[in-house]
């Protein structure tokens, strides 16, 4: 049996809250003082939840393998990411609030520069142009039409924007049109087996269009797509895990992946703050809060070993707040480890912090790398943690008589 | 997804080199002082290594499974051993440079002693006789031919050959000659489905010829098929992992197996000191290193404890010499255990040593089974190696957006 059918055949009602706390990009290695950025942070207290928690290691997608941002929060929510699978255009377009059908399918777009005379790529970010300039650029591409679909076209944030299709007979199935380098034209939409034609074309067709509107602009005369695809149908938290779950996030894709679940998405503001005060605010009206910290992973990406240790400890300071809610079940962890020292997501593990009833404590005395290497929950799949966090929260039943 | 399915996907470029180090049989059982073979073993080089690595144990095919050299090594090498699976035939003909098409059917051929009045096998490996004497029969069935079939036939190793036929319409699906004990008379091939009834009729016919031939020899006047099999048709190290691989091996099991995936078989002589040189002269021509040490196995197999510390401290000391080469990754196990004190091949878990940039250094002081049941790598799966040593690597992209 499936893991996501076990949990739909024995998920009971509890009055038990779960709170799973998301640093993006947690994990790290370690600096030339051999402490990674957890390591260094100053938690207090998180450490002082440490003692009574169970700790461990946590895997994402499978050992060696980096994860995108929606396969690492899929894991988390215990979707195994290795059999669904979300396509980039799907979750820009949830992650700015616009609603899929079974019958739409969802591109990522990105302006770029086009050297107007061979019309090959001398930009593929079009110069990073501002979110305003690509709402006004968007604003122009809104009036084209097709034949055979509904158009929404919407910017999403500086040079990317979201592009939805939604009419009978739309298949995904489609290559990119972003080379990828300069120096190249963009490529035409390819379908990758037959059901994907219609797709194709009329993406070709709309893409004709945008280029004829966009001839003229500076920088930005011309787009690509890439990760063109249908909402892969997710069963909800309620049907799964018979939750009534919301997401506090800051960010689209966040927000977006979300949304792909079932998820209530809350208005959350822009800080830290503030996503603490929306948990507060919606404390009695849910039972599974997904708290998403996005800065952890910004800063890893940048390099910037000091600036994601301060959002560490930033988020470490919230503890006590949140703490003050009595939530039943507590989950500390990420989505995926970006070690400030390698600017990228990585495969390594991520620490997990579990505090609730019921825990075999198992003596670790801080939320860290080396020390959740010796922890209780040893090294666990992303996938196992909803269950674990259920089975804490008395949601779950025998399996079996 | 499957994993290798993941792996030709996700895998790309970079100019690092990956060494892989098997000690075959590596695993051990404590002595009456306490220690594993390895553990008794002055390996100062290794030990050093292990300051900069992270370790762990490592399970070749399942928990509590004994593997064969076949399953253990195709574990190692990222295919899934339950999955992917090779006759002993295939292993023995690859394994002396002979080559396997999709029409060929290949057996180990052992030659035995048959009582010439009964007809029963009195000795099942005909006195170990020389592999001279193997060759010289050998040539004298070479010119038994069939209706349907070319036939190939070579002497690998004191009373063992190689038979290929090579023909259309030749399956896999048949049962050995061998009784597995001496009073009994061989058996006739079967074939175990309907497909395979032309392979077992030619068998028979082949096997008929022989004992005519072999009539009046001694005291190899009869053989036995065993391990009657097509060559799986593994997808390549280039295909999977994109990988310019070699393989440094003295016995020919090894070199098979790494022909099976692949592999570019080098001329590695006889000794570890000839594999070593062999080392450093292709060192620029390829990107993976599959070195393989035997008499780890061999000593253990004989019960010899000693013996396996002796092989053991001479491969250690031929660190320095590898780790001038500046590989950037290494790593360091075994195929399978083989402890002395039960003198066969055992299910144990194998000590594994990953030395790379961005690892987090676990703090292991001592390359041996009890301080890595503490390793950072925790309990691994063989499968799970070459996804890691491709990830330290950089040879992997992000999977997902």
């Amino acid at each position: 049996m499936k893991q996501i059918d076990l949990m739909k055949e024995l998920h009971v009602p509890s009055d038990k809250k779960i709170l799973m706390l998301v640093l993006d990009g947690l994990g790290g290695l370690p600096n030339k003082y051999g402490k990674t950025e957890l390591e260094a942070a100053r938690t207090p207290n998180m450490s002082k939840l440490c003692k009574d928690s169970i700790c461990g290691l946590a895997t994402p997608v499978a050992t060696g393998i980096t994860p995108g941002s929606g396969p690492g929060h899929l894991g988390l929510f215990g979707y195994d990411p290795l059999e669904y699978q979300i396509g980039r255009g799907v979750l820009e377009a949830l992650g700015i609030g616009l609603s899929l059908t079974p019958k739409s399918l969802a591109a990522r777009g990105n302006f770029c520069t086009l050297d107007p005379a061979t019309g090959v790529i001398t930009d593929r970010r079009a110069g990073r142009i501002a979110t305003e300039k690509c709402a006004e650029l968007v604003k122009k591409l809104k009036p084209i039409t097709l034949e055979g679909a509904n158009i929404v076209v919407e910017p999403v944030k500086d040079y990317r924007f979201a592009l939805i299709l939604e009419g009978d007979g739309l298949e995904e199935g489609l290559s990119e049109t972003d080379p990828q380098k300069t120096g190249l034209k963009p490529l035409q939409v390819e379908p990758l087996h037959a059901d994907a034609k219609k797709s194709a074309q009329l993406l070709n067709a709309w893409i004709e269009k945008a280029f004829a509107v966009l001839k003229d602009e500076k920088p930005a005369n011309g787009c690509t797509l890439r990760g063109i695809a249908k909402d892969p149908g997710l069963p909800s938290y309620k049907q799964v895990y018979g939750l009534k779950a919301c997401a506090i996030a800051t960010y689209p894709m966040y927000k977006g992946l979300a949304r792909l679940v079932g998820m209530d998405v809350l208005d959350a503001g822009e800080t830290l703050a503030s996503e603490v005060s929306t948990l507060k605010e919606f404390w009695a009206k849910y039972d599974f809060f997904f708290f998403h910290v996005k800065k952890t992973d910004s800063a890893g990406e940048d390099g910037n070993f000091d600036d994601k240790v301060k959002v560490i400890e930033e988020t470490d300071a919230l503890i006590p707040e949140i703490m003050a809610l009595k939530p039943d079940v507590v989950l500390i962890t990420g989505d995926h480890s970006t070690p400030s020292a390698m600017k990228s997501h990585s495969w390594h593990e991520l620490p997990v912090l579990l505090h609730a009833d019921n825990i075999r404590k198992d003596g670790t005395v801080e939320f860290g790398e080396r020390a959740c290497m010796a922890g209780g929950l040893g090294h666990i799949r992303h996938v196992d943690l909803m269950p674990l966090v259920m089975a804490h929260a008395d949601k779950l039943t025998k399996y079996g008589a």
